[in-house]
């Protein structure tokens, strides 16, 4: 028989990815990964081994789409216009099953239980935090931010505001949109 | 027989408080606080009624112990000193269970089931953004803050980051002092 083609596997995990995203890990059983993705136990086991496993290719493909949004942001918007787009297109993307990021709501979920996941998504955190000290450097090589700070650091608190928007943003009557733009307006201060 | 203390009540909602804090609603099972509670089934529905009915306790308890903090750190600092204060004050208390904020920790857990806890979260975290609200008003009459902003305004943004902060202090390795640093000394130059 031949092999299924990677596409419909990719598929697979963007669908199982978008559930633990929006319900967390606990909240989304084996069973619902199987109703979701049209599956038979005995497939899943076949195709993805375990639900951790499938999480943790869920966690890669989450890492692997915001790189990707943050290149193609760039691209458009040179280092620095990126970083500031980058807040509002977060609360504003109508695709997503949540506001708050996969990575964190991991970590929180999972870290206490000390599972292996948590730390999955804190290497991906601390990967995602190097891409932005990248932006920061190229930015102030540009000349477009004072080169007096350590784009590090610059990342490290880009990265923790960033996290508190997109939780704040699950919040009913909560104002996202005017603390995105404040984001983005202070780094143009920095 | 005579009621029981009220103090030992505090007291067992205090130590299921920090099980649901650490370890989130889905984490803790009814036999999980039956344990740590030491009490008998029996015992736990006569005193609390249900898991749900104890976790809004808790919530109710995180939430006065933050107003009560918040209220000693102004009475010893001042308003603008409080504000500047709390983000280190969280991420260096060391009998809390965890650094994240257990309202926020609810709400991402939560609100994804339309579970009515998140609400009651959420309505504890729009007190708390009040009462910061109040703290940066005072501070403005005090002439500590320019009057041109509105303290609403400066509560919603400096609670969004205040709630990436304890996240992020959540993650092994990351500099969390250094940003509480930055979220107070931010305080002074607006």
């Amino acid at each position: 028989m031949p092999r299924k083609p990677s596409y419909d596997r990719e598929d697979l995990i963007r669908r199982a990815r978008d559930m633990f995203w929006k319900q967390g890990w606990a909240g989304t059983s084996l069973k619902n990964l199987e109703s979701t993705l049209h599956l038979k136990p005995g497939s899943f086991y076949a195709a993805f081994g375990s639900k951790d496993a499938l999480y943790q290719l869920a966690l890669d493909q989450y890492a692997a789409d915001s790189t990707a949004t943050l290149a193609a942001l760039e691209h458009s918007h040179g280092p620095l216009g990126a970083l500031q787009a980058l807040p509002r297109h977060v609360i504003e993307n109508e695709t997503a099953p949540a506001r708050a990021c996969m990575l964190a709501k991991t970590l929180l979920e999972l870290s206490p239980h000390g599972h292996p996941l948590a730390d999955h998504a804190n290497g991906h955190l601390t990967r995602m935090e190097h891409r932005f000290a990248d932006l920061f450097g190229k930015a102030q090589a540009k000349g477009q931010i004072d080169t007096s700070h350590d784009p590090r650091g610059l990342a490290r608190r880009y990265q923790s505001d960033l996290l508190g928007l997109r939780i704040s943003a699950e919040r009913p009557n909560y104002d996202a949109a005017a603390t995105a733009l404040e984001i983005a307006q202070s780094l143009s201060q920095v």
